[in-house]
């Protein structure tokens, strides 16, 4: 049993403008699946890509875009996205302040799957 | 690929004072993992318990407290939550206003693994 506010946790670079702290994952011995908060400034995006394994997104705060399945969604607080495998994703940060959201993912042969720096 | 508000979607009692909504899981056809949102009165809280799957948790709006490890623990927005498999564990609503959270389960044989109704 492990808690901690994700304020304390080390942020990643993990695009530009893009950080990611991981609150519950490898380190904590999860068995199954990482939890992760992004912050993502407006005007930047993670890279449209797609990849074998899952999202389960959770929106705590700001605005966005999703950009997917052919068109684009504006996000808000208390959204909560499901992208499937091998569905091509990007989300954006819009608006004054900061885009932040949760996202999950499965551990792949028991590692966090990375998140590739370009398309 | 499937964007819903959480407010959107129908609670479930869960415990006494405690609702669930499954924001992300079989509906969505979810491989790995479900996301629920938990809300918690105050004065209430989920079964003190355990069970063979983990908990990742994160908690969005209002105190609570986290009975498990042989103590209990305060909590509060932002705060992330592992809960490893057989760790009994509880829930519990404190303060003003709802006790609000996320809580992601793995899928145990393509299904949400249930809450028992008591200890």
């Amino acid at each position: 049993m492990k808690i901690q506010n994700y304020r304390q946790v080390e942020p990643i670079k993990a695009a530009p403008g893009v950080t990611m702290r991981v609150v519950a994952g490898p380190a904590e011995k999860t068995p199954t699946f990482v939890m992760r908060v992004f912050e993502i400034e407006s005007g930047c995006s993670t890279p449209f890509h797609a990849h074998p394994w899952e999202h389960e997104v959770f929106v705590l705060e700001g605005k966005g875009i999703l950009k997917g399945g052919g068109k684009e969604t504006p996000l808000m607080e208390g959204d909560a996205v499901v992208v499937l495998p091998n569905e091509q994703h990007s989300f954006l940060g819009i608006g004054k302040g900061t885009f932040r959201l949760i996202c999950v993912v499965p551990l792949v042969d028991g590692k966090m799957p990375g998140m590739p720096a370009k398309d």
